[in-house]
């Protein structure tokens, strides 16, 4: 009898995303010429990050199963957050179960969550610095993270807030990082898959009081938009958000090398924007070159609002002799003589 | 003293269509040549759709204040659905009430609802039918709709709850319909500006019940699913999924004459579709281009899902022999000779 269906799932999901680990790692030059040092080429190390909750821990159980039978050497790192009291236990037990698994090396780090751009930010960001620390420490070839489907419904929901565009529709990608070193295995499974996979295989899991502390947007939306939108719309929905990721990154990616082609047919010999060749360009193309320009030119891209790049464009679209235009970073848009300029200061 | 700002807010958005309006008015050639006939142009008609709703009667009001002073003339129409008894009473009250407003002519058009594509569907096929006819008949230049930023948001939510892409997040145009028939004038305008609108000159409006019921997935969006999202999310959502909207828009006309122009250069001397250059287009081009060709050999653009696209995408994508895919309308993809066939029966 082969396994409980959640665990076949887990596990087809995790065998997918290591196959292609490794088929990049044989691919990939080595550090040291292996034809010269006449050694083997070590196997590839894989980290799971592992909260300790149903998602990870699924995840972690799925990468111990399948990683023995690929020749790839498994470990796993859980970061103590330190912003409950007792976290450096809760740290301490999620290693012993990462260990209880076989995995092996299993670090914890503790980090310091700071403040910058609020609390899930802030945390978000201390997170992943640890986990680039820990995966450059053991050269790791890649770090598995546990993010669900839901996970990703959740995402689009939080980037239509923002009414940014289709970038920031795109959610998660199933390979970010420098190198590609994040790799999501279960962004299209669901989360109630993993618990499932957890319970047939008996696992303890824990479950973040900050999943569930209303203080949080995130968690707001899990407990409360999500099921409502699911109620109103059907409960197709968080497959829906899914795909609407997926579709947009696509789009937004082909979109961006569009207007990084465009950029340079709209620059003249001074390497200034020619307003003229800009107007003829797909208002959704020209945002995005002006855009570009605005950054390269200093402005800071998480300042840099829909709305300041609506203004830049009217210097172009809708002209009437308005004055310069300032935008994050000190940067100056403004037109003289059928040019546009953006530069600091 | 000025009007309210509720009120001054109505007739700005108003009094822009009918600047559009006429611009474009006296651009176009007129049907019979005035210069030859000795004629002056008649002025031009515009007619305001009006259930009686507060989005509508505002709209109304605003068209009745502006029209006159633009030369313009202005009159309405009213659908009467039949499905409720009493809905002819209620149309009557509607003319009535917009004849009070002095707009002339002043239509009330019976419609059967059908069953095709569910209820809300059915009833707008009918109503917009109506207002086509009743647009021609008068010889009206624009129909102006009653639909505010709310209703766009809702919109796009409706859009992503089908997970099909940028193009079903881009909701409702300012302009559409044959010849740009149909403005929105209210589209960046809030719900509550239009009742307050009603409120503050004293206009009787008339909440359809159909609203409020549940059994419309429009309905439960607006009163749960919505306001759970601005629980969740704050209260910039629907500002958000409104500016969503446009961004959306504009990318997906980009990416759809980019899908145009490559759809000729992928094409051979036989006009067949050639798989390794659909292989070297950005995937968010080339799944369009699949899209136009399937359409084109007849598959209905309503019925041809994300899905289907993205399985025919896999004869490009990833070859391995797979036999023909079956499309809706009866049409057939199958990679032949390193050639994408795309034909019905």
């Amino acid at each position: 009898m082969g396994p409980h269906p959640a665990v076949a799932a887990i596990r087809l999901a995790v065998r997918r995303v290591l196959h292609d680990l490794l088929t990049e790692h044989h691919r990939a030059p080595a550090a040291v010429p292996h034809a010269l040092s006449h050694e083997q080429p070590p196997p590839p190390l894989v980290l799971v990050a592992c909260s300790g909750g149903a998602d990870s821990m699924a995840l972690a159980s799925a990468l111990a199963f399948e990683s023995p039978k690929l020749g790839i050497r498994a470990g796993g790192v859980t970061v103590d957050h330190g912003l409950q009291p007792g976290s450096d236990l809760r740290a301490a037990e999620v290693v012993q179960r990462l260990r209880e698994l076989g995995l092996d090396p299993v670090d914890s780090v503790a980090v310091t969550v700071g403040r910058a751009g609020g609390p899930e930010a802030a945390a978000r960001d201390a997170r992943y610095a640890a986990l680039d620390t820990a995966a450059e420490r053991h050269g790791a070839a890649a770090v598995l993270l546990g993010h669900t489907r839901d996970d990703q419904a959740e995402t689009v929901l939080l980037g239509l807030a923002r009414g940014s565009g289709i970038r920031s529709l795109s959610g998660m990608a199933a390979v970010s990082g420098a190198g590609g070193r994040y790799r999501r295995p279960f962004l299209e499974l669901d989360r109630q898959t993993a618990r499932k996979a957890c319970m047939v295989q008996s696992l303890p899991v824990w479950d973040d009081p900050h999943n569930a502390d209303p203080a949080y947007t995130r968690s707001r939306l899990r407990h409360e938009g999500l099921p409502a939108l699911e109620k109103a719309l059907g409960k197709g929905v968080v497959e829906a958000l899914a795909r609407t990721a997926q579709l947009s990154r696509d789009d937004a990616d082909a979109l961006d090398s569009w207007a990084a082609q465009a950029e340079a047919t709209v620059r003249d010999a001074a390497g200034l924007l020619d307003c003229a060749k800009l107007y003829a360009l797909p208002p959704a193309v020209r945002r995005r070159v002006l855009r570009r320009a605005a950054t390269a030119a200093g402005a800071p891209a998480g300042s840099l609002f829909a709305r300041h790049i609506e203004e830049v464009d009217r210097l172009i679209t809708g002209w009437r002799g308005q004055g310069a235009i300032n935008l994050p970073g000190k940067v100056v848009a403004r037109r003289q003589g059928g040019r546009l300029v953006i530069r600091q200061g």
